[in-house]
Parts: structure tokens; sequence; C-alpha cells
């Protein structure tokens, strides 16, 4: 079995920086990290329980910092989280930034998280420089799950939203709508994170790639949630003439939909189809057409690149498969993306001929 | 002002112990815990933050036990908890049971939680008496919220679920409904808690009292969940003539019903109606008549009577109002009940005639 001595020697460093690399510490360098990488995965290097990327913690605690735990991706993300770091026999310190800025500055940046918690887990939460600094300051291993900021030498688990995006609106192109409006994300919210940028390009992209230019007044921005879908579309059946599809950015805001349309007495899928992302829970019951993400999946996937990121490659300490957070040449971790499929359902056909 | 020496000398007891039992400590007497309480509410003592409940800490934690965060109701009241621990300086520490009976075991009886916590928050937690003694040997002042067990000396908050019941059954009497059924929870299911029988008491009572005796053949145990209540509606209908109405103990399972009626081919409400308890952020999406229970209040009050349970008597310390947790005469603390309404959607209405 290859030891971490085996690795140093490859890599031309010493077994405290095969460590600290391997932990994706930010104060090894990324060629370094790139050197001790290449060489743990050309010899096999088994991560040893003791080796793994929170041995150096003392809290038997990870931090996990999350936007709203009503919303159902995140109440997901949050749940399979635990149920693995508590396999693990980890505890979970919540941060719950609920939209409110100072939290956030709190809690990223004067929680003396490095005291509380072995590790950092980043659902989704917005960085800005000074954020990034402070998490560097640290000097703790952590993850980044969804769309956010990336943070150096932290791998990340998402999907792939500009795909899921194009997916939604190709598939309402594919029936035969034009007229096909965007419920897209707030910029102004505190919590906004890059999610709806891509999901707007995506959404842009099909619509050019079929030759239907993008109309800025069937593209209305929301916050990510039902009051914030039923707001939007009122905003877009004020506008004139509806269309005759919208995809909404989530699955909450696309619900919300369905109630605005509801109440304008449209009917969908007859006058208005409507598509969002998720699968949530409940978009069954309401027969919602959507992109499946595998939410629960990325949870639990970044709890465990999180305490063994070599465990993808050579070793199976957790059951089930799971992708190795890719390396690029600068030695920065590539997201690792999970993948989408197409749900339909019936709030999505073709429009009626007019 | 009253200084806590006042207390103790009307109480004829230490500060220590006025402390203790301010604190609701197991180590005191339910007799001293009255006189303590009596005298301070008499002396209008107001708890200062150095003398909180909170007060004997260390570790700026609060640890949260609550079942799955997928479920509106237990997201919904750990959101609320969150905010109002965090606004007051304290971390929450999740553990999320998620029906795993050594989960449970683990949390309450194994994980040094007087090591990690200041305190303990029970939502829906149910507890056998190795748990009580467990949780009386860790010695943490605590509050339960939900259904769940009392523990002796910690204040309860929650809605009286027998009358929430009796209100959404007597609403499908009025409207002329006789064949109604009712989705419970299911006995031997690991998170079973107390909240299913109150739920049944209430259904049953409010049939008597409209003279119509309770069907055993209409009365279905599931899972309080989406799929639970579709799986408790198909055996519903496999077993003969449909019930003209379904009472479902919590909305989740009234949206399975929806779901399963619609896949039955019988129409809502005109075939038969549907209600549940909760109001769900997605019942009004769906039409859902429901009894609506303040949840993210629950939290909120629980997590401030947590941190100081004589605010609500003297002084204010946090926004908004707050009852007091009210003593028995025999000095333990009776649950705090929040109210319920009926809201009537689209899912109710008259039966059809015959």
């Amino acid at each position: 079995m290859t030891r971490i001595d085996d690795v140093a020697r490859l890599a031309g460093v010493s077994t405290a920086t095969v460590s600290r690399a391997l932990r994706g510490l930010p104060t090894v360098s990324a060629a370094t990290r790139q050197r001790v990488l290449a060489a743990a995965e050309k010899l096999e290097y088994a991560v040893s329980p003791s080796a793994s990327r929170l041995a150096g913690g003392r809290t038997g605690t990870v931090a996990v910092v999350a936007p709203r735990l009503t919303r159902w991706f995140f109440a997901t993300v949050v749940e399979a989280i635990e149920e693995f770091l508590h396999e693990a026999g980890y505890d979970l310190l919540l941060y719950n930034l609920g939209g409110r800025e100072q939290v956030r500055q709190r809690v990223l940046r004067t929680a003396n998280l490095h005291k509380r918690a072995d590790a950092i887990m980043l659902v989704a939460t917005p960085l800005g420089p000074a954020d990034l600094t402070a998490l560097a300051q640290l000097d703790l291993p952590g993850i980044t799950i969804s769309s956010g900021g990336d943070v150096p030498g932290w791998p990340c688990v998402r999907i792939d939203d500009v795909a899921a995006a194009r997916t939604a609106t190709r598939h309402l192109l594919d029936l035969g709508h034009r007229r096909i409006a965007h419920i897209s994300g707030d910029p102004d919210d505190e919590l906004a994170f890059t999610t709806h940028l891509d999901r707007r390009r995506g959404y842009r992209e099909a619509l050019r790639a079929a030759g239907v230019v993008p109309d800025p007044s069937l593209d209305v921005e929301s916050t990510f949630s039902l009051a914030g879908g039923a707001r939007a579309t009122a905003e877009l059946l004020a506008r004139g003439e509806p269309p005759t599809a919208i995809f909404a950015s989530c699955d909450e805001m696309a619900m919300g939909a369905l109630s605005a349309l509801r109440d304008a007495g449209l009917r969908v899928p007859q006058d208005v189809s409507v598509i969002g992302i998720d699968d949530h829970d409940l978009a069954g019951v309401l027969g919602l057409s959507t992109i499946a993400q595998p939410a629960a999946e990325q949870g639990r996937l970044a709890a465990r690149l999180l305490l063994d990121p070599l465990g993808a490659y050579h070793g199976e300490p957790y059951p089930g498969p799971a992708p190795a957070p890719p390396t690029d040449a600068d030695g920065t971790t590539r997201p690792v993306i999970l993948p989408t499929r197409l749900v339909v359902r019936e709030s999505t056909a073709p429009p009626r001929a007019h």
C-alpha cells in the first residue's frame, strides 16, 4: 500500500505539505497542490482515516452555511449533508443566512469559525473579495455546493445551470412555442447567487439556436420563491399579450406562475405552458414539467469529498460512487458536475393555434 | 428594580436555586420551582442577561433536534429558531433524526450534548423513559416544540391538535358530508410522535358530536408525507365506495391525497373534498383547504422562552409579544398553546347529491 511518504517523495515535498494539499488548505500553492494530487493519483494513494481532510480538526463539527431552509433545494441539500456527516461521526453547525447581509458578514468574517468547526460547506453562498480573504485566513478545508463563489483550493459540486436552462427552453421550442418568457433571479436580492445568470444564459442560447431573438419584455427578474414567481407572472401579464410559455428559473417560481396564471383566468397548459428547474417534491402533484436536479446527491457527494477528496480515486470508505474532483493544469479544482434530466408532465403542451 | 436576592428571600431559597429554577434545570424540585416562579412573578423580577437561562452555558451553542428537514413544518420551525438564536448571538447545532432510531439514541443518550451545547430544543421528538433519564442527567435547560414527549421542568410550545382536527372535521360536517375519511399517522413509524393520535381524537370527537359513528374502514394509517397520503388514499379507494371527504392529518398527506384522487379519475372537490392541517407554503397554489398553524411563530417563541422564561412576564428583551408558560399547582410547566384557524380554499365543497 502506498504511504504518504511515497507521495511526498514523488512530489518532492514534505509529508506535511502532502497532508495540507490533500486537505485543500489555502496555504499550499496551486502548483504544489497540483504536483501532490498528480503524485497521489499516480501512486493510487488511499487516504487513511487519520490522513483525511479533517484529520487536523479538533471540534468534530462541520459548519454548513446555507440560504433559507424553507426552500426545497436548500433543505434537501442540508438534510443530505447532515445524514452523511452524522454517519461519519461529525456534528453540523448550521448558519442559515436568510437573506441577511450582516449575518453573512458575521458568519464568514467574524464568527471564529476555525474554533468552532473543522471544515466549512457553503451552499449557494455569494462571496465577495472580503469573504474570500476571511475564508483564506481561517485556513480550513471546505467545499462549495451550487453556484455562488469559488474558493481557491476548495472543490465545488453543482449542476450545469446553462445546460439545464437550455434543455428547458428547447423543450418549449420543440413543442412549437416562440413567445417564451423567462422568470429570472433578482440581481438586487441580497442572496443573489450566480445561478440565475447561468440559467438566463441557457435560455437565451437555446432561443438564439432556434432562430428566436430574445425579447427583453418577456424577461422578468424576481426572487427565487413562490411569491417571486407569482409577482413576476403578474408583471408579465400586465405588459400586454401574454407569452405562450414560461420558463421559470426554479420550481418554486414556476409554482408561483401556476398560481398567478390561475388567478388571471388562464389555463395551464392550454393558454400558457410552464416549466421550472428542480423537480421539487410537489412538482408531481402540481403536474409541473421541470428539469430534475439531484439535490440530495449534491449534498451527499459534497460531504463525502470534504471528508476524503481522494476517496473517489482509490479506496471506497463510503457507500456509492463519487466522481473525483478534476484538477486543472494550474492546480485549481474544477467543479464536479452532476447530471440533470427533462421531466415532462402536464404543464407543458404545444401552443394553441390562433 | 427587583434583584435576584429579593426573589430568593421571598421564596426562602438561595440565589443559586433561583437561578437554577429559572433556567428549568431538572435538579430543582417541582415544589421549589413553583415557589421561585411565584416569587419572581410577584416581585416582577426581570431576568438580566447574566441571569438568563443560558447564563451558565459555555459553548454559545444551542442543540436543535428535529425530524426530516424536507418536511415543511420542521424546516419552517428550524429556520425560525436559527434566526432568533443567531440574533441573540447563539450558534445552532443541528441534529436531524431522519427516522433513524439509532441516531435518536446516539444524540439523546450518548452525544455528550452538555459539552457541545448550553441548551436543547426538541422539535416533535418522541421520548422514551431511557431518553428522559439521559436528558435529566445532561442537566441542561431545554424546551420542546410540537407534540412528542414532555420533559419535566422544560416548557413546551405547540398547537391544540385535538381542537385543530375537530375544526377541520366540523368544516366537512357543516358542508353536509357524512362519509368522512381520515388519514392518520403510522404507529410503527420510528418517528411516530403523538400528534396524529391527538388529531384522530379530534376527528372522532367532531363526528360523534354530529351524531356520526366513526367508521374504522374510513380511517387509514400512513406516514406524514406526500407519498404516505397518496398511499393511504389509494388504500381507501381500494376498500370500496369512496368517502365524500378526506381529512388528512397534515397538508403534505392531503397533497398526496389530491394526487392519488386525480390518478383515480376523481375530481376535487366535486367527487371528494380534501382538507389538511398546516397551511403549507404551497397549500394556496393547490387550492387546499386547511387548518393553519403558526409554524415559524412556534420556533421563534420557543427560542425566546428558552433564552428568557420570564421575558414574557416582565421586561421585553426581544421584539413581539410572547405568552408566558403557565405553571401548574405542582410546579410543572403547562404547554404554551398557539392558535390555529380554518382556511377555506377550493378543495372543500358540499357533497354532490346522489
